[in-house]
């Protein structure tokens, strides 16, 4: 069996200004990765209803699971779940469950349930929550889409309580070998062998360290034995590489 | 005016797979709006031709400029230069120019040109080299595409000679103000500011510091005068927010 496929769509204007960098999209990579689902496109848009709409669309027809990252808050510029909801084409409005969470939360730590924060439970039709156990505020799934929070500590716990419902794959397993030699020098024999263990996949990442070229390459594949097998060749193909 | 917009593709199954964090978005991200062009999409992709392809033609169809990172190298798993060729329907083959710069960079540090080096020669027709002062293996446009090496240091001095030949427009001016109040108290009287500056973009980023929360006010614009009277109206309605 193949394994679960997925893509992520982050959501953030600051992220395409280069203001801040990313940190959701490595930690998911990694999550996705040990639980056997293999991450296949990423993509980052802005703020902007139409652009995630239509990114939306194209993700979830083409991947088992979509994540999203950023735009559930409370400004005016957290516009997901609209745009979530307009891609499913269902209406969208303040839920009894999601306000419940916001109320008791608010009662608890002393602040006001206000307008802004009352956006937080605007859930489209359809969807079930998904717990947040950093500030209250839902996440939601719906369909084969899961709509998390863009502060990393938040998205986190979302993804630790979204990732044990799904169905993982046979952990994607990979090691890598450090080759001290230029990527023009090893690339003939890498081929050749890629070739030979078609059921694997070999990665060829080059560096230039001190001044000397190299290359790390990363084998990957689900088939622990197979893995081994093929890194008994490498390292006979390139005496002196480093595990 | 409205500023050119860009857009980005990375092609590399290492950053997918949670095992190499990308650097190369990050700085084009900032270049970019450094020089007046809006990066208004990036999509990540594996090291698949199909999925290259397809990536490219909605990016180069939908902005006015499109930077691609990775997979340009001598390995088998280099296959974007491929991809663009048949993205642009125009055949692919060594070509001249590219190959006596590999052959003098080769003869120069002592290295054998061969036929895996000599993949890095393979340029779509039409297309216009990129020079690579770090490691020689050029780059290429091709229509409203750049196509760059994925290791970061030849990316940025892509990037670097690439920029200068595109018109940029009025620079994206930011300035930002650290609100330690929660996102849900401000995002009243925010809305009801960015509304009156509907010239300006304004982005609420909220953090959580010692479990204090706090929010990070972002405006955006290429007025300079409009941008400071907002700093004022936004100081006056925080006060006590740090600039």
């Amino acid at each position: 069996m193949p394994n679960p496929t997925a893509a992520m769509l982050v959501i953030g204007d600051e992220i395409l200004s280069g203001r801040t960098r990313d940190a959701n999209m490595h930690f998911l990579a990694g999550a996705l990765t040990g639980h056997g689902i293999s991450l296949q496109e990423v993509r980052i848009v802005m703020d902007d209803h139409a652009a995630i709409v239509a990114a939306l669309n194209a993700l979830r027809a083409g991947f088992d699971h979509v994540f999203t990252s950023g735009g559930i808050g409370p400004t005016h510029d957290d516009i997901t779940a609209d745009a979530v909801a307009a891609a499913f084409a269902v209406p969208i409005d303040v839920r009894d469950d999601a306000r419940a969470i916001l109320a008791e939360r608010c009662e608890r730590v002393g602040i006001d349930l206000n307008e802004a924060r009352l956006r937080m439970a605007r859930i489209p039709q359809g969807a079930t929550l998904i717990d947040n156990p950093v500030s209250g505020a839902p996440g939601f799934r719906i369909g084969n889409v899961y709509v998390m929070a863009g502060v990393p500590n938040i998205f986190q716990a979302m993804v630790a309580s979204v990732l044990p419902t799904l169905t993982g794959g046979a952990p994607l397993l990979s090691q890598s070998l450090r080759v001290n030699r230029a990527e023009g020098e090893i690339a003939g024999p890498l081929r050749d062998l890629a070739a030979e263990f078609d059921d694997l996949s070999f990665g060829s990442y080059p560096f230039v360290r001190d001044g000397a070229y190299g290359a790390n390459i990363v084998v990957r594949g689900s088939d622990g034995a197979r893995l081994d097998a093929a890194m008994v060749r490498l390292q006979a193909l390139f005496p002196g590489a480093i595990r």
